[in-house]
């Protein structure tokens, strides 16, 4: 799987065109980026690997969480890449920094959430490095093996379907109130500190025949966008088939927030309605057609059949 | 070698003590932590694995260093660890975080001096994280594979002797320098910026009999210390005998001094001056016998025969 040597192509927006730009300049020094995970074929297995950078004033305020929660929020964030490739989730490494003022027991709290994280997916903690640092900066390696071949963002096909799990927009609703200095409503405060990264999900998917799979970090419509560019092919979305989480207030917190990691998948025709409720019964949360492939590149969305704006995401630069 | 469920003991400190705590708190949630790699057996091969954060404010600042430097100095650290347990790098993966005004050209230089210390090792970029943060931050997880057994922290002997590659004192030189707002000779500026992961270094010193390795990022005596609380013994190091950079002043620059990024190796009774003299000649740099194992803990420093005080490194916390 290394020996990949193209990485996947990403779709549009400034902070993808450092990474394009990066992969330029490094040339044949990377290797198969580009996917939600690496991989390495080895004796005969197949491992997965991916990092996921948390830090204070751009991720999350410290006034928001308690430690352990900041620690289970990272620790899910990469995990939830395991679960994009429908690998096993092993061991993790968390990267650590805090200012010296901080309490030592928070560091520990901190570190609690990591491995609450981990051992709820089967995964343990197997090192990592503590420094100080001017902000709070927690960075989380995960190492997953896969039982079969990876689902890779690259694999879609025109006329594929696009399915997604569970209810969005509960992250945005919560990041909406507390920069409005408000508290957010319970629910929506839970998915943003308690994700739970969909690893069983994404095994039922690769199992019924997903043929791409990419996590919904970015949120639905740039990961779509990821996923247009890597399989070379359009996304039209159903504006009014995604499922909105409870306290998301508009269509927009669920088309354009991210830090959903949910798992937005490609099907060729033929998963159905059957199969649908098959996966709410199994996992409690829903799996939902929301849009089909075709040549064009990019993503666009419909309502009642006339196209509407892309909401603006996230950007970090 | 996941299965370890005892993480190695860490040497005196207070950064130490906060590591003993969150493996205190988190229990059979960790696994073979301690060591300078985590280790995974899978498919009749061993993978080696560690990550090490850089920060700007803590690790380095901004005028000192170049982006490129920045990069090559962060990667050959966690490559570093890769070295000490005498694995061959395979991968790397880079969490980057800069502040939304940092020029995105520097990200690209940044990531170049990744991929060139990455190469220069035999091993390329697998992917990595790319976010806006308070400060510059780059956090490496690299991926090895081990030909035989690891080289651990845990198997030195009384009576075994102890070993150290390269000149000691050239990066807390240029600490020095820089913290007196002036500028670094060129030779401990480059030792400082240009540290050159112990790769085949490694592989020589397990091949010729090594018993227990650490590399040196604490400092020797931390270092050291590190190495006698893992495998249960004492160091006795003789000052004087300890290889000093040309740029180091002081004997306590090479004893203190962290970030050297050289091989701390302990051997039973039996390699000799001819050994030193063929390894020099092979690799470069000397390799010196700086001190002796015994039953007692921690570590002792001797000048003509007398104890001297440990002078103190520098402490995260």
């Amino acid at each position: 799987m290394t020996g990949v040597r193209v990485p996947a192509q990403l779709g549009p927006g400034e902070e993808f065109d450092r990474i394009r730009a990066i992969w330029g300049r490094l040339g044949d020094r990377v290797a198969g980026a580009g996917e939600d995970c690496a991989f390495l074929e080895i004796g005969g297995e197949r491992l997965a690997f991916s990092v996921d950078l948390s830090t204070e004033g751009t991720h999350f305020q410290i006034g928001w969480m308690t430690p352990v929660e900041i620690g289970w929020r990272a620790a899910s964030a990469a995990l939830s890449d395991l679960a994009a490739v429908a690998a096993d989730p092993l061991g993790v490494l968390a990267s650590v920094g805090v200012p010296a003022e901080w309490p030592a027991e928070h560091v520990t709290d901190l570190m609690e959430g990591v491995g609450a994280a981990a051992a709820a997916v089967g995964a343990r903690v197997w090192g990592g490095d503590l420094v100080r640092a001017a902000c709070v900066i927690l960075d989380v390696c995960v190492v997953g093996r896969l039982a079969a071949a990876p689902v890779l963002r690259s694999g879609a096909k025109p006329g594929d379907e696009l399915w997604v799990t569970g209810r969005l927009g509960g992250p945005f609703a919560a990041l909406a109130a507390w920069n409005a200095r408000a508290e957010p409503d319970r629910a929506a405060r839970e998915r943003f500190v308690h994700p739970v990264p969909r690893v069983r999900e994404g095994h039922w998917l690769r199992d019924h025949g997903a043929r791409a799979l990419i996590d919904l970090s970015d949120g639905l419509v740039p990961d779509a966008g990821h996923l247009a560019a890597a399989s070379h092919v359009g996304w039209t979305i159903d504006v009014d088939a995604v499922p909105l989480h409870p306290s998301a207030e508009t269509a927009d917190m669920a088309l354009a927030g991210g830090e959903e990691y949910e798992l937005l998948a490609a099907f060729p025709p033929g998963l159905d309605d059957n199969d649908a409720v098959e996966f709410a019964a199994r996992f409690g949360i829903p799996l939902t057609r929301v849009g089909r492939a075709d040549q064009a590149q990019g993503v666009r969305l419909l309502r009642d059949e006339t196209r509407v704006w892309v909401p603006e995401s996230y950007r970090h630069f």
